[in-house]
């Protein structure tokens, strides 16, 4: 039986009942805090209750919105910031204040397609940067692709964007080096950090970035759409720019308004989610360092069974994985009646979900945020299923 | 005392211990439905538990998430809809798809902030259409700035964006005349629903528009930021066209994901809220005449003080409501030691919130979604202020 909400949603319990390892909730999974902020600010128009002159949400003081402002910058080391409903708005922001029609942007083979999409918004090309074998952007790749878009279009790419953490793999890649190239070229780089910013340290001042793109659903603790976009004193104003616009007859102008946030941005709980997460987020990426151990430990006993393989680099820098299990449960589904829903059927049996249902080739899990005894009990599972339908699993 | 959500971030209660007559507040207060959806679906990633090929929010079934986008598209007489972060992001979708750099778009002399923001965002100009001595915009004065626009740049606007009811007065404009108008020019129009969708029955194709936006935090009971864009088939390709980009080094195209919604749009409970809200709507919609009709009986009270004012058109029509009290509490307010705040303080002391603190000259009010126990309270509260500070009150 299953209860509902309303008419035919249901209820959802998968963070009540379950371990879950799905590779894009794990981070985002609200803090105790952000839910209760839920249920206070609920209604769509809370932040608005103490908004005053000069009317924009990054300036209300009350609950204090303008200093979490100031504090998110500092805490990026960054200038300023901005929450927008998506790290996909902070990527918009930037494409459509820098990129005119034609422009080439360089970005990483393994871009998140809502890169690609702010730039085909705002007009632009992408241009992707080649992986090394390891499946890694390296600072000489960037600097070649940036010579070969030269030579090519006899114009220097516009911008350049570099997921610091891809959404396929999961592996790292360099930022530091990146930025270097980027500020050899004089080509602005922006830092995509849907994956880390929120789970670990995150300095935009010690990487060289121009733009921090966060995501407040993936890696904030925080209910969705919210996001974070920040930036230099330096790129402010065009990043920022406020409305010039004028009414031909009523002369009316909205000043104090950017142009590309479309004035106010995130309000309600989405907002005030991120703010009564923040405290803990700051906490958190302290612990970074034991949640890639806790990353490893998993994939350690994983790959104890016969046939498993991990995708993405070992050892493991953060808790996304893709792992390929083509040789071990994909086997068993060949011939199972329920086919890959038997693993499904199976880890579900054990009170774990987050796993692509019906998927036993090649498939992605997350392990941020769960505790050493469900990550004991996740390698177990894992274990046991594998000895279940015959496979060797070895000490 | 107050009480802490966490840290600095009070507790909100002003839904559970005031009466509010906010002005953009009353009808994005959640329903309890989509209060409970909040609590079910706070996780960001909430709404991804079931979302299988081809990826894509609108397509999801569980919960059902496709069939809400169609039964939306329906309740609005429409072809297609989509949710997006705040009836802003519809505005930004329509000018991003339709204007080019120098493009006309005509609006209203009310037109709000952000039909000025999206169309410079776009690279337009925006051309007032002014309004009458009821400030009201008519047919012909929309027909008469299109000429004006003609024959001033030499081209015919390229969109009409137009406020049902605008958030200055709560005006109600000719919507259906404007509509024929910009048929017979062929031009594509626009229907700002933001003060309707979700409080009143509306018609896309009754009233003749191609493009209808409206707000989920303003009018349709609905977490913030949310909103809704709609359009005809005809138009469906062009605002809701698929990526056609290409990745140069990996040939990776997203087909599927649509440019101006730069992929999914709202996901989380902002998306069930709405769709929890929705059954609720529907019913709310058809109450709509009661509505006004409580809302001329507050105003019926309110100018029996001397020297209240009504600058909206009268008999209303909407719920939002401009008032004049300059020759009246505003008298009070110069000479007394709190100022204009005495009046938010007699207000507060009666169990009152959502004038604009401290403003006793010119304000906005909105009585939507108040039981008739309330309307009569409120108009109480007032004459009784009124007649506290020794304002004549007529029978």
């Amino acid at each position: 039986m299953r209860d509902y909400v309303v008419d035919n949603i249901e209820t959802r319990t998968r963070e009540e009942l379950f371990i879950n390892m799905h590779p894009i909730q794990a981070a985002g999974r609200l803090t105790p805090e952000a839910m209760k902020a839920l249920i206070a600010y609920g209604d769509g128009y809370s932040t608005c209750d103490w908004c005053r002159k000069p009317f924009r949400l990054d300036k209300i003081p009350r609950p204090p919105i303008d200093e979490f402002h100031a504090e998110l910058a500092k805490f990026l080391g960054m200038d300023q910031a901005r929450v927008v409903p998506g790290a996909r708005r902070g990527f918009q922001a930037v494409a459509s204040s820098i990129i005119e029609k034609g422009d080439s942007v360089v970005l990483s083979s393994l871009a998140h397609y809502t890169e690609f999409l702010a730039v085909e918004d705002a007009n632009g090309v992408v241009k992707e940067i080649p992986l090394n074998e390891k499946n890694v952007i390296t600072a000489d790749a960037t600097a070649q692709k940036i010579e070969d878009v030269k030579k090519e279009s006899g114009k220097l790419p516009k911008l350049i964007m570099m997921d610091h953490i891809d959404y396929s793999f999961g592996n790292e890649h360099d930022v530091y080096g990146i930025a270097k190239i980027a500020k050899e070229y004089d080509i602005p780089f922006l830092y995509n950090g849907a994956y880390t910013i929120g789970v670990m340290p995150v300095d935009g001042r010690k990487i060289g970035a121009d733009f921090l793109v966060g995501s407040g659903h993936k890696s904030f603790a925080s209910p969705a759409p919210s996001g974070i976009v920040a930036t230099k004193d330096e790129w402010a104003g065009k990043i920022f720019r406020t409305t010039q616009m004028v009414g031909d007859l009523t002369k009316r102008r909205f000043g104090i308004k950017e142009v590309e946030m479309l004035g106010c941005t995130l309000m309600g709980s989405n907002l005030i989610g991120m703010m009564a997460s923040f405290p803990r987020i700051k906490e958190r990426i302290k612990n970074w360092d034991e949640e890639v151990k806790k990353s490893n430990y998993f994939l350690g006993g994983f790959l104890k069974i016969e046939g498993n393989k991990v995708l993405s680099e070992l050892p493991r820098k953060h808790t996304l994985t893709k792992v390929d299990t083509r040789g071990s449960f994909d086997k068993i589904a060949r011939t199972h009646k329920r086919r890959g829903f038997f693993f499904s059927d199976e880890l579900k049996d054990r009170g774990i979900v987050g796993e692509f249902p019906g998927a036993t080739r090649i498939w992605k899990l997350n392990t941020y945020g769960l505790i050493w005894d469900q990550i004991r009990y996740l390698v177990n599972a894992f274990k046991e299923i594998a000895e279940k339908y015959g496979l060797d699993v070895s000490d």
